[in-house]
């Protein structure tokens, strides 16, 4: 069961690691079956030099309780799962500890968008979402990640922005599968390193206007969108 | 038709991707062939590791028209096409979102000739293009992206500068064909990367004095010109 | 003899190569056998292009005599005996010139716990240990570099924070063997390059709250650690 | 005649290339034969992948005069040569733009020495000489660039500062032949940039104290020297 699921989990972590978005084990992906009700999940720790399909662990999406899978999965797991609790569009979901988006959450600052790099993918700035307090660290430090993440999404939608900084951690991304998540990933890291590159050029260098940004998200997204072969 | 032609662009393209320009989609090289009045062009979204040379887009140069090809031009070929139009010496046009580059473009400021790497290639500051207006945005993103970057370079040579920034967006350089553009896009890539660590070191360092930027680039173009094989 | 230390021991060096810890000869592992009481190391001078198992040196943990081998150890071998000396729980040494971590020992900083990256691995900040007096230099150099390295964790627990810098020189890590005293050397490298980006983007960025960063190790550390496999 | 002069030669100038120090054409390495009075060079403007032995140019020490070879050679030889005139001990030269170095160059800045990486290889401050006047840059460029190389060297032993930067240009280094002056390039990119970050991180790092970097110089170099294989 869940074969081709635990395929497409590999592979988009593969993918992650192919293009050097991580340093030995850090970094996973997932991807929901909400007609099933499971989450598919790196196995924690794991390194990706030695991951196979049949090592990904099948989650129930309302339990937590493993499904599949002889491993343990991503200690991260339950911040994945929070995020598609309360993001009903999301279907993968990944997390890594990449060099210029770690540096972004590290400086406590969110991303601003800075460039149509940026708005050709994340309408509006990057949100970074607060530390846990003490009590929300002992009470469930990886769910209450996700509920710090969902609360930084009040009043946006998540669909239109699909990824957000840990205050002192590193960036969580989503898409409409592991795949579109993997590739956020990717694209939130060389946003990320253009940003702090123009910063360190231009101190006071902000957001670009709305009708650009508003422009270029609108020719890849939306339904008149003209960027690809339609 | 158009066989040679579009065989140069797709390797123009497949240039910009080995040289590490392109992060999955971003960038795309055309060329002009004049006598014909067309232009031919990265078709728009095809990731490089797919791209094929009977893949490439022929466009009428005065209309804008498809002449051959199955896929959809590059979103930016209207801006490729105004440079063509507004530059008759330019034989090939690349756009990319190279990362020092764009980030000069995300802070809104030129690239001073600060020093001889630069002055080798482009003669004097590299201009920015202002930011469209709302109207303009409307009216034609594209076109009008062509139509600023002509703005900047009023009283200047596009030949002897053969390479511009899109206030937050990124470069826009070109050639005799495409693969010198390629050439000059990798070349604006690492200066721009030079002059943001000159301006960390100190951030009054400006431009180098016009002796010696003059020189550099006489030796390298022009009548007298020593470099190279000659 | 020594056999199998030695391969572990050239292993581990090779790893740091392969990691791109080192340019040239900069750079080495040793890893300590305190049942027998000889420490492995690295030749001097070596290039990695073309060192072999049978090259490493093996020396007295007493008095650092050379007990195998037909090669000078590294000039930095007195540093290394001095720190398993003082660090009984260290079975395995890496120094490296590393960039980003070098660049912070040649600003004369600690490395702040800036991140859950850093905290995963690092318990609190890196600890800097101070320049040498020119006696302490004229002295013994390389063995009062572990000196002042073993007066820096003064009231520190080493086996929670493996790893330091030397003021103007550049990082030590260690850990429970040769491997993972360049898996921590490696991270290091990563979380020094993390917090140069943060201070760059934010000057007043500092460590993260206590609670979050004691949660981060002691997941991975510990008797009630959750992370991997168990 | 020359054969293993320009083997040598050209295998430094491919040493360059592999240690990515060069884009395009840009940087070339030569090497003299004091005994025989010729200086062995790069051709100008040859691609590094096309570059064969038998391409590389052999002029006279004296006259600068061709004495070998059916290419031009690199635009910069008569700073090699006036360096060699110069400087009797020094048996090889580079010259880069390598990323580092140049930034350095165009800050208009001497790299202090900030570590022992610096002082295992240059003793002191890398000088930085001035720009040349508009007569001198008429007069001869690339000649008085070896001038002015050779003015801010008075007073300093090049054998134990084996390289210098030029005003808004770039690097050249030197060593005993052509081999050792690429591995000092390599060299002078990497403390270029372990300077930067350092400077980035503290703007008021300074040099290392003098007994330090006396130390590491004198145990690598001299008489007494105790590193490598002796």
């Amino acid at each position: 069961m869940y074969r081709e699921l635990k395929q497409r989990v590999f592979e988009a972590n593969m993918e992650l690691y192919r293009r050097n978005l991580v340093v030995y084990t850090w970094g996973n992906v997932s991807e929901v079956d909400r007609e099933r009700g499971v989450m598919a999940i790196k196995p924690s720790g794991v390194p990706y030099e030695s991951l196979k399909p049949e090592m990904i662990v099948v989650q129930s999406l309302e339990t937590g309780g493993i499904v599949e899978g002889h491993y343990r999965p991503s200690s991260d797991a339950p911040t994945h799962l929070a995020l598609y609790r309360a993001f009903q569009e999301v279907g993968g979901v990944v997390h890594t500890h990449s060099t210029a988006a770690t540096a972004w959450a590290q400086a406590g600052l969110p991303i601003p968008c800075m460039g149509t790099t940026h708005a050709d993918y994340f309408h509006g700035e990057i949100p970074i979402a607060r530390f846990l307090t003490p009590e929300e660290t002992e009470e469930g430090y990886e769910a209450n990640t996700g509920t710090v993440i969902i609360e930084a999404f009040r009043g946006k939608n998540p669909k239109h922005t699909p990824g957000a900084l840990c205050s002192g951690h590193g960036p969580f991304t989503w898409g409409k599968d592991g795949a579109e998540a993997v590739h956020n990933a990717v694209v939130l890291e060389e946003l990320a390193k253009m940003a702090l590159m123009a910063r360190q050029l231009n101190p006071s260098a902000g957001a670009i206007p709305n009708h650009i940004s508003d422009k270029h998200f609108l020719r890849k997204h939306g339904p008149n969108a003209y960027y690809g072969q339609g």
